[in-house]
Order: C-alpha cells, then sequence, then structure tokens
C-alpha cells in the first residue's frame, strides 16, 4: 500500500477523495509508522535510546491521529503513568534542595515544575511539539501562538498563559515511556527529565500567581477588591474594582480563569504604576 | 530529668500544674523520644528495618505533641515525599495490572487505593496508630469510632465514612520515612506497602461513589433527581428529592459531603427496596 499523502496534516486539510479511498484500504485503527529517522529524532532530544522503539509512537500519537478511523493506542495511558513518576522525583528532588522547607511552599514549588505550562514549555522548547502525531484541527495554530507568546515570560507566566494541553500531555508520556522502557527505572527518569526542564523553578524564581499577589496586595494596603467575573459569559471580560472602581480588564474567549488572571495582572501593573 | 507523667495523654487531660512546671524545665520544642521497643514494634508492623530510627520517629510525631511548647519536627515533610512515592508505585502497580484500561479507570483505581480512607484503614488494621504521638484533645475519639464504623463496610466505604486524616498522614509519612531510609528505592516502598494494604482495591471491588450511582440509576429510570444541601448550615441535614418527594436524607454535623454522601445512599437503598 502506497504512504498516504498527507499522513500529517490537519484533518481539515485532506482531501475529502482521499479521506474516503483512504477508509475503504485501510483496516480500522491503521496509522502510518513513525521512521526509524524520526525514532532517532526524538531520542536524541530525550538524551535516551529506547529498546522498545514503539513505546516512541505510542506516546507522540494523539487520537486524533487515527481520524477517521476508529482510535487505537494512543499515549493516554504513558501520559498517566509519566504524571505519577514525574511527581514523585520533582518531590523528591524538591525536598533534598530544601531541607528545612515547610510542605505548603514545597507542593508549590513541586506543582510549578510539574504544571501545563512548564511541561508545554519544555514540549517546544527542545522542539517535541514536531513529533506529535495529531489530525487535531486547531492545534497547530495553537501551538505557534503559544511559543510566540512564551518569550514575553521568560521562566513561568504564573496563570497568565493557556498552553495547549497536549504540549504537557506528551511530555508525560514520553517520560511514561521511559519509565517502562527503562524497567521502572525513576533514577533515569529524573537524568532525562532535569536535562529538559532545566533550569528548574526555585525558591527564588517562584513567582505568586497574580490573584493572590492583587489580594495581598490590596489587604496590606487597606483597599477593598472585587472580580468580577459574572459578566464573562456574554462578552468574555473579567474586571477588577479597587475600592469600587474599575482598574483591570481582561478578555479572554477560551477559559473565563485566565481572563480573570489576565485581569489580575493589569490591576496590579495598574496599581504600581500609580503608586509609583 | 524525670520523664513527664502523662507524655502521650491528650492535651485537656493534663494537670494544669504540670504543664507549667514543665513548660519552665524544658527547651522549646522539646518532646520525649520514643523507646527503642517501640521503634522495633513499629519496624515489625512495617516489615522494615530502619537504619536511621529517628525517622521512625518523626513520622510519628504530630505538631500537636509539642504542645505547649513551639513545635518542632513533624511528620508532615515525609507525609508529603510519601504521598508522591506512593501515588507512583500505586500507579505502576495499575498500570501494569490492566494492560488494556483507559486512564479515567485508571486513575479511580490508583486513586482508591492511596486516599484517605484505605490509607487510614491501613493505619487501624496493623495498629500504626497506637504508635501515633499527639496531643491533639478529640483525636483519639475519633479514631476510635472511625474503627467501629469499618466494620460495616470491609473494603472500602465510597466516601460514606469520615476518616480522621492523621490516620492517613501517618502512614503516608512513615512510607516517606522507608523511602527516604532506603536511599529512594521505590521497590522498597511498594513491598512495604503490598503487604500493608493487602487486598488493594481491584476493578471487581471498586464501588461506586453513591452521588454518582444514584444520578446514573435515576438517568436510566427516567427519574428526576435533586441533592437538596442549602439547609445544612442551619440544620446539619442533606436531602435527597427524586420526582419531588424526599426518598433519602443524612445528618452529619463535621462534613456537608459526607451528609450528602449518606443522604445519596438512603436514597438508593430506598429506591432499590421499593423496586424489589
Amino acid at each position: 500500500m502506497e504512504s498516504p499523502p498527507h499522513a500529517t496534516a490537519s484533518a481539515d486539510e485532506m482531501p475529502s477523495i482521499w479521506k474516503e479511498q483512504h477508509a475503504q484500504d485501510a483496516p480500522p485503527g491503521f496509522v502510518p509508522p513513525m521512521g526509524p529517522g524520526e525514532v532517532a529524532a526524538v531520542e536524541s532530544l530525550l538524551g535516551y535510546e529506547f529498546r522498545d522503539k514503539a513505546l516512541v509512537e505510542q506516546a507522540l500519537t494523539h487520537g486524533s491521529f487515527y481520524y477517521p478511523y476508529r482510535p487505537g493506542v494512543t499515549y493516554e495511558r504513558l501520559e498517566y503513568l509519566g504524571d505519577a513518576v514525574l511527581t514523585c522525583v520533582v518531590s523528591r528532588e524538591v525536598f533534598l534542595t530544601y531541607g528545612q522547607l515547610q510542605p505548603g511552599p514545597l507542593t508549590r514549588l513541586r506543582a510549578a515544575n510539574v504544571d501545563k505550562e512548564k511541561l508545554a514549555r519544555v514540549a517546544v522548547v527542545h522542539g517535541l511539539h514536531h513529533f506529535l502525531r495529531h489530525k487535531a484541527p486547531n492545534l497547530d495554530g495553537q501551538i505557534t501562538d503559544f511559543i510566540e507568546e512564551l518569550s514575553m515570560y521568560p521562566i513561568h507566566s504564573n496563570g497568565l498563559l493557556d498552553p495547549p494541553k497536549v504540549l504537557c500531555d506528551v511530555v508525560e508520556s514520553l517520560i511514561g515511556a521511559i519509565y517502562c522502557d527503562s524497567n521502572f527505572n525513576q533514577e533515569i527518569v529524573w537524568q532525562v527529565f532535569q536535562k529538559l526542564a532545566d533550569p528548574l523553578i526555585s525558591l527564588e524564581t517562584l513567582g505568586k500567581h497574580p490573584v493572590s499577589e492583587l489580594f495581598e496586595f490590596c489587604q496590606k494596603t487597606r483597599r477593598g477588591v472585587k472580580i468580577v467575573k459574572d459578566e464573562w459569559d456574554k462578552n468574555l471580560t473579567v474586571e477588577v474594582l479597587i475600592d469600587g472602581e474599575m482598574v483591570g480588564r481582561a478578555t479572554y474567549a477560551q477559559k473565563k480563569e485566565i481572563a480573570q488572571n489576565r485581569a489580575a495582572k493589569a490591576a496590579l501593573d495598574k496599581l504600581k504604576e500609580t503608586l509609583g
């Protein structure tokens, strides 16, 4: 069988005639395999050579890649496993690095190093997203937007960015694949992740969430603060009122939470500017 | 210095004169050490011999044990670490046992095996709670109540019981102590936990949450269901209305969620009884 002409194109770019022909030819769940060159490139980016190369393919295959067929094996099980081992090794690292730190800040530090944004960053900084196998219509555009916005926040945006979840998933699934392939060796997982995630977020670089910072600031300076989110359903906008006056606002269509965080940041910037 | 007369008694049982004398004698944060016999007993219960015996003491010391002094080292950091490694090894076990299972049920199975109730069960089944070092006034009574109620639910109550969090914490902290002591050997952690948690909850024994079960049941049988929680603040009671009629209710003072789960269970029992 000839290899499909647009194997990695997004579903809506694919000619419908080809889709129909292909649907007749291919078994349910057929997807083109990854070439050995691609597998080697991913191994090189990760700094890990797989015994079982099929795990690389599995870790990079999104459910949409099977479109228009019945989905076969995807990265989701490996993502589940990778999430667990990553949390473990990063918890240990933070525990050892900060020998006296209490569980509250330990948990915040760990979370910042394995959250959606940090892992999505890891994916695009190392170019792992180029090897993602998907046909989700808007994903490539979302990834491009995310990469552009990243440059504004060199360490972490603390809730101002909205990274495509797939980017985070795929780092977790690759880590899960390494954990499997290494016969569940967490030291190997840690070695790989440490390089990928460098520099890890430390107590010094751990930022504050804009909403917490806003509330702390207003409490200290005895201002009344209110975040108005009720109108978001209608106008996709969240506003921040300080002592009844609108000081910050943000519009974001996809998630109310991101609009809220950006409105809080806008208010903080305005307050700091006003106070010199 | 003589050993304090009621070293492990709860704070409100302690004669106030002794508390004052002791406060003058002891350095801030002083607590009586665990005896070698007690440490050996805990090691025997866990099936693990510690190189660093101080970890056993730390893993079993609740912040209240320092009362009335400034708190010193407690189990909280070890609990943070133990939670992470436990989630990892149980995730792996479930992943390997169910080679085709999707992430949703994998996550539910993992959660059931490391949640507050399962770990609190582990603590009392093995008698680890006898070695807990605390002075929290009501804790011993809560533990006794929990042990009594446990017998009604041989595997898991799925949200009907309200286990004292300390019992779960102390299993996590002991696991964290073993992880530390074994130079972060997750295989040793798994061996110990597997024995303690036996039998693990499997797909076959994984129960349904009463609220989910109630909603599923009513959807299937085309009944309208409403859980009325608004009155809980006043009368500590949650009611379940099926097609407008009160079918189940439960009163629980400590947590609204437990009252809700028990009300849902009562409604399900009633529905099943009515339908034969």
